[in-house]
């Protein structure tokens, strides 16, 4: 069998220690293209770039393994990544490893998840992984094994044209994850509050700030397996049509 | 009854002809709040600014209408509204209209959703209008009842918490509008190529461009209510948690 081609990005940036790590697990499974935003852009959502050009430049080409950053999003990465840096259609795509858990619906906000969505729009199975410290500076190899493992159990089971994943993963030792959970979105959302201040220009300026409040104490969703200290896994769609309103809404009888 | 008190958005930014048609429209129904974005955010998806802080400036305050810039993204737009701005919670957020369709999986990309689908987390009914022609200057007008109607119908008759409406509205003279369709969102995605140029340096950039393709010919979808000359509706969730592949991935038995 020939050896996987795999697509790397994220939303940190070339520079995180969570793409790092992620390149050096997915170069022991197949041959590794990476397009990577060249500076920090989380929370970018599924933000793409269309009134404004590109630019992308390649980095390194050593045994192998390309790196190139581009100046866009992550969802401009793979689009670039696809239309003008690969010859032909990665077997797998993943984002990561995102430093701040992407569990709940951190997913819609999030642009490691985004660029896992665009590569499941183009039918190319792809996964998100993210620990769930913020901070750059942890010690992330505890990843590794549920990483390599779970990138293996895709390549081997594929995915559904559509759906992709999104794997949280708890930061604790090693020896204290009991395991992989397979889980539902949990119910919950930012609680947000602005910080207001004052520049030296005596104008208003306003900094987010938050809390992550869960709504949802069932033991299927993700939030409870990280809080169990297991790994979670939720399948991703992005068809986000309310099936189950179209019905309620057709008997309203809009007539106009 | 009291008047319901209304957010309005977009993400063309508060210059554009369709929020300025929007804000009108509303002022015939409640008491309007407006905060925007100072200029075109477009396809900017759910980003949200979380490294910057945010400038908010007070624009207009006339007969009971307040207005607002704010530099950030759509959702900052709605999450400095919903903490600094109002007093109270709103009765209904609208987004829009937009210059441009956000049928199909545009939902996904684009700005004037993602402000509605921000609603929606916080429990807020929420609506996006977007008319299916992408230019400034086109006769807006055979919105205006289509979309004070559906207004009034969310107003009456609510939204459950987690959804809101996606409403597309074609291009085309009032009398050949069919009416309203509530849809699901149709299969389809953008097909891109970037044209590659070269600067004044001597360095290359490159410009995203591409075409939308459907892969759904079922009369059920936004796509086909549009085509057929329908406004059509779908309702949207932000959980987008793809249920029925739990259980196959769960079959996995991934063990590491």
């Amino acid at each position: 069998m020939r050896e996987p081609l795999i697509l790397v990005t994220n939303d940190d940036g070339i520079a995180s220690p969570g793409i790092r790590c992620l390149i050096d697990i997915m170069e022991t499974i197949g041959k590794v293209v990476v397009v990577a935003p060249d500076r920090v852009r989380s929370a970018v959502g599924h933000a793409v770039t269309i009134a404004d050009p590109l630019r992308l430049e390649k980095i390194k080409d050593h045994n192998g393994c390309k790196e190139y950053i581009c100046d866009g999003t992550p969802v401009d990465c793979v689009k670039i990544a696809l239309n003008i840096v690969l010859d032909s259609k990665p077997d797998l795509i993943v984002s990561g490893i995102n430093h701040g858990s992407n569990s709940s619906s951190n997913v819609i906000y999030s642009g490691t998840m985004s660029a896992a969505i665009e590569g499941a729009i183009e039918g190319i199975p792809s996964i998100g992984f993210s620990v769930t410290n913020p901070l750059w500076d942890i010690d992330i190899s505890p990843s590794k094994k549920y990483v390599k493992t779970i990138t293996k159990n895709v390549l081997k089971n594929g995915l559904p044209e559509g759906i992709c994943l999104n794997v949280n993963i708890p930061d604790i030792k090693e020896k204290d994850i009991k395991g992989v959970r397979v889980c539902r979105q949990a119910n919950a959302r930012w609680t947000e509050e602005y910080e207001k201040r004052k520049d030296p220009h005596q104008k208003d300026y306003y900094w987010l700030k938050g809390t992550f409040e869960i709504f949802d104490d069932r033991h299927d969703t993700d939030e409870w397996a990280l809080k169990n200290n297991y790994v979670s896994i939720v399948p991703v769609q992005f068809d986000l049509t309310a099936y189950n309103m179209i019905q309620t809404i057709k008997n309203w009888r809009i007539n106009v």
